[in-house]
């Protein structure tokens, strides 16, 4: 499994448009079948802050995710809600190893 | 439901100790009532970082774990191992929003 943690930062006033987009691309995403999670977080003390936390089987999975039509409206959709460029942090799995665990 | 991400600096040579304390206090972890999920990742480009991807039932549930055996020996056991002070974010969900998907 590989999991990335996106950091977006989105400008004030935007934030329910964003979750809106970004519900609609998780919704996709958990379609797909390489996607095991995809978890959508808000931090407690930076309203502006979301995190995207998103599980993949595969390295094949995380190209397949970003040329399905979900990700690409998403992608335009928030491109104006952005306060910063996004972050994104790749990490491999310590546990769960299982991937029913996911 | 509450998430917290932790990321903890592991000094160089000491990863797989904390990766063996960090994987029984996550079996401990998961098996607390108001403990969703515990999964412990390694950043790809950066070996000694590693996050804790934490999600609790509520707010009593993050106190409750702070107070078990295993979280406190992990504490214990890795306090040695930190090239730095761990960072704590805690977020609400935005989703999933039902506790079976968790």
């Amino acid at each position: 499994m590989i999991v990335r943690i996106i950091t977006c930062q989105v400008k004030p006033g935007l934030e329910a448009a964003f979750e809106e987009a970004t519900v609609a691309n998780r919704r996709g995403s958990i379609a797909e079948p390489g996607v095991l999670r995809f978890d959508v977080l808000n931090a407690t003390d930076a309203p502006g802050t979301y995190y995207l936390y998103e599980v993949y089987r595969d390295d094949a999975a995380t190209v397949e995710h970003k040329e399905t039509a979900h990700y690409k409206l998403w992608r335009e959709t928030v491109a104006e809600q952005m306060a910063a460029d996004r972050t994104s942090v790749a990490c491999s799995v310590v546990v769960p190893v299982s991937e029913a665990d996911w």
